[in-house]
């Protein structure tokens, strides 16, 4: 693992997240530019010491040397180093999970799609979202055809913590993600836009084909956005809109979706993970649940927690990571993925994900104007 | 009472919200063009026979001359004519309330305005969600700067009859709302878009400066509008998003709101009228009902539901005819209100709908571009 | 009407009830022992001065010889007087709408039903809540055998004014519904227990068999009480729980209820009035709303809230009025209504509450022993 | 571990919940009385071959023996069997948790208790709820008086799975469950009626005085009970109804309270796991949500999921292992636990979950007669 200091959240989640389902184990780290922070976490992770390195650079160089090598990375760093960190490992062939956004432009994320293909290696993005069952049976659905063709996508991913000022210095993350040295051309549409841009496509397989966005900087009239009011066109004529906040005071994390078709419609929070609002023309709506009988036996072969309890983040991003390392067992044992089988995201959603982040600061410096994708 | 037969439904609406507070009862009528339903729907209100008339112009000559002449009409006819039947009984002397949307052009209801306040009448529009009383809450919660300075607001209006296709002849409101000649140049902005226009303003006092709309068309693509997505930038610099569907399946009526502000925000839905989610920095969020002591003498003194009971669409329009009612009573004996204080909707609302929707067609017809109010 | 001043809250709702649909309305009143407040309501309603009375005797000796006599009287003082009071206006030939519980004891009951009987005059008590219409839908429901034969029924009534320690003096109904000479044998199981005995039985028409209680006295040791905990036993087997409180902070006018049967489920709470939760086994729960197309044409036909907008405590209450008062039109007409068709709740739910009231006091008053109805 | 084979969930929950915090790992196992289930099992797991047992005599004794014995036992059988088996693992040796209920009889549970002590080694139940944030929150409010003093609990534990009839055969759990000879003398008591025992003294640390128990047999006239309606005395005067059932269609897992105190109420349901209604009189009720900042610190370190996101059971499992483990490292770095520091459930919990099974069953069959504890 590079970064996921005990200073931040994020890299315990992927800790937990990794050691879940019992098929890999952290043996190595570079978790913060303070040595220190990595030799106590080390300790407490009861890891090697000799395996605990001062930076990226010389965790990939002497991973790559040994016999026991590390089968995966996770990057869990600020945005604007991903691609760096991600090269390096690649180029040294091992494999990496990295967080989102993938890059700070589509052209790095589109030059570590074709290294990793080269190189023969999975590279994978940790949209942690879509590893809830719900997601998964909302997808099949929509599949299936049970909502019809779709006509409009309202998709929100809204969160505070940028509200609370002043803040800085007080919270290392909250640092970074307005800091354009750390964090690119963008704060709120890149950490969180990028979550609603994957999660829709996921969902509905629609390509944007067009879109609008304006952006505003509430907090610091001249910093990175913090919110952002985007109107989308879908390549089947489809309309949305994709509203993404980090000042809006009482949202925790509030990804939420409907997904409205000829025949019916769907509904998704985040705040009620476990539920599924379903809606058909001219009946009840009614609500689907982890525990319904129905669901199909794929995703229900996945639940670490069983239906008709609360599944959570951990399950969802265990999951992400489960298939990530599921497809490297694979790839040890000489089976070869096809890649449409894999799981979890790739290269590709990176790919798409920065190019939707690029058009959108485009479009909002622009007042506004339609650009297509 | 002009329009309102027993064929539509929003005329026994406004006759129980009429009834409802005992101050004021239907005398006459001119409840279809059909005069047949007009007296089969007379002899049910127990009306005199002689009061129902063949038409508006006929209702609005006789009674002007009549000793006992009424104090109002009420006029709940398609959207076209609101404008010839408004001017009409203006002429004759005699108060106006008038449904939703006001007329068909910002003119129209401009010189409505004029001829009101020439003749000294009272007109009034029928916003009926300006009566619920955590609407009325949460605007003197904004007031007073509980939330700080609004800085977002997200509102929607959403509903899905429209998506119940092939629905023609099956129903008169669907079949003259979606219907040019009768609707005027919008049917979902107009409709919906308008509320949700007069009450945010009516909330936050804000006014609209400039906004950017995209129309849709999904059940008829030569039709009016079913589904409309307007960003909107206020004058003190906050931004909105305004969302108005008739085609999102499994809404009905879900006029909601979130208004975020910059110490708290306060949300809303039609469907759960009766709390007001109320989130301030840093705090659990809560959730204020009508029966929490603190709620504003005046809001409190108008229940008709007890607090702690459900308050229902019946006691909001009820609520905006006893305004518009008590200030006729008030004029009949002489007492002259200070214009501010009326607290019913009046032409001025109505204007502002009108600029509004017309704005969003001129920015939807050219692809988006923002348009200045 | 009888009772109902301006200082309390329940008589301002009754009249908005009969105003409601515009079929009835108030011409005289005796709304307190105290004159001048009859005088001054009185006043406000524009009731002639000869039809304001000092006390119920005044009232009913005067309307019965007056040719425009009043077709019924609405009865909202507290329990103590409701046997007196609906006496003297049947003995004076006067329909009664009586609030409730009915009476004081069940015998007190009987021989209500029978003088109205003889004297061939309607008899009604105001059980509101069976007038919304997701319950008249879900009685439909249960009739139909949707949720197969019940087997349970757990059924609350939930509030917290009595919580509001000290009250006495503060509260008009507080005072009188504590107190042993105004409101008889029981506080919290007379006041809100009879409502979930009643709304059950209607629901259900399953009779209570037996039945265990315990009854708390949290506020006032030696007072009435304010918590009921019973334990019910129905004539087809099925069981039940219905916990009434007026100390559970948090809660206001909560009627709740579920009732579980062979095949499926019904839930509703008085918080969600439009909604009702539908659950059959082995499939998502679904969530029947007004504005759905299958609700049965004569509940529909009922509403003065349009599907999709917000039913509330007054169209319930109206209905209940109207439902009375359309059958003293037939009454008037010489029509004879049929006991079983009648909409509203009779003498003969009155009966019913008084003896589950009673049971449930002897119960508590031995320990919780089971008792036999 | 013994017992937890692939056809049935609770194994896996309890092998991920190990996982979770990488501070333990799974290496030996007699998952099933089928020996070819427990290798099959240990296979997928990558156990050693050497340490997959026959039956837990087996496993018991040759761990015992070994230089590299297991630190604990995760005992996941049905309930008749708890009892041998964990006193096996004592007599060896060997730290043991336990799944609820503990055993059969208080007898037996006391026993294990005294052996546990004797021995000097660790003996956890697997209360899982108790491992919720918020329920660990709730805990606190209360120890802080934030709600007064308790005077009503209001607990349910509703699921539908034994409502599928007829499931005999189809369903191992169910199976068992509803089997005298493998589950003792209770089914729907013991097995969820325990979590609400266990969960309301966790929460108030109130002593149950006396209770009065109905328990039914809806689904099998002769077998087992499925549902149970318990009112309780605690020991400060406080009352308390709980119901469990496994009829209730439409419910899973509905594990559910309301604890109302002089001061305020906190409500919590497994449905909405991250939320905590807090209600205090004359305040709008609010929602605490493990983002809000005033968490305890100790509870937020435990913290998996960040606060914003959807904390859910296994993050709640994990807690209980993770608590378990952690005394066991402490243990055997010869740090001497003070029992009142353990924060997962031990011995006496299970004792006291033995007795209110007992006496639910002991007043049941006396017709609900209050019995003393």
């Amino acid at each position: 693992m590079v970064g996921g200091s005990k200073k931040g959240q994020i890299g315990k989640v992927h800790r937990k997240a990794i050691n879940l389902h019992g098929k890999a184990k952290i043996v190595c780290g570079a978790f913060s530019r303070n040595f220190n922070d990595t030799l106590d976490l080390g300790k407490e992770l009861n890891l090697s010491e000799e395996r605990l390195y001062k930076n990226y650079e010389e965790m990939a160089e002497q991973e790559r040397s040994r016999p026991d090598k590390i089968d995966f990375v996770s990057i869990v760093t600020p945005n604007k180093t991903h691609y760096e960190i991600s090269k390096k490992f690649l180029q040294c062939g091992i494999n990496v999970m990295c967080e989102k956004p993938f890059t700070c432009s589509s052209q790095e994320a589109e030059k570590l799609r074709i290294l990793a293909e080269k190189n023969d290696l999975l590279l994978g993005i940790s949209y942690s979202f879509t590893g809830y069952s719900m997601i998964r049976y909302a997808r099949e659905m929509i599949r299936r055809g049970e909502i019809g063709e779709v006509r409009f996508v309202n998709a929100q991913y809204l969160c505070d913590w940028m509200a609370k000022v002043p803040f800085r210095g007080k919270n290392k993350q909250q640092d970074w993600r307005s800091d354009p040295k750390l964090s690119g051309i963008s704060n709120c549409v890149a950490d969180i836009g990028s979550h609603v841009e994957n999660l829709i496509y996921y969902l509905t397989e629609l390509r944007i084909e067009s879109l609008s966005a304006r952006i505003d900087h509430f907090i610091e009239q001249d910093g990175l956005d913090d919110n952002a009011s985007i109107l989308v066109n879908y390549n089947n004529g489809a309309r949305g809109i994709y509203w993404t906040s980090q000042v809006t005071i009482g949202h925790e994390n509030n990804l939420n979706f409907g997904i409205y078709g000829t025949k019916g419609s769907i509904e998704w929070s985040r705040e009620n993970a476990n539920f599924l609002k379903v809606s058909t023309i001219e009946q009840p709506f009614s609500v689907v649940t982890r525990g319904n009988d129905h669901i199909d036996d794929y995703i229900k072969q996945d639940y670490v927690t069983p239906g008709g309890h609360t599944e959570g983040y951990i399950d969802a991003f265990g999951r992400i990571y489960d298939k990530f390392i599921s497809a490297i067992i694979q790839q040890k044992n000489g089976v070869q993925s096809n890649k449409s089988d894999l799981e979890f995201k790739t290269a590709e959603s990176g790919i798409s994900g920065m190019i939707f982040i690029e058009k959108c600061i485009e479009s909002a410096t622009h007042e506004g104007v339609w650009v297509n994708i």
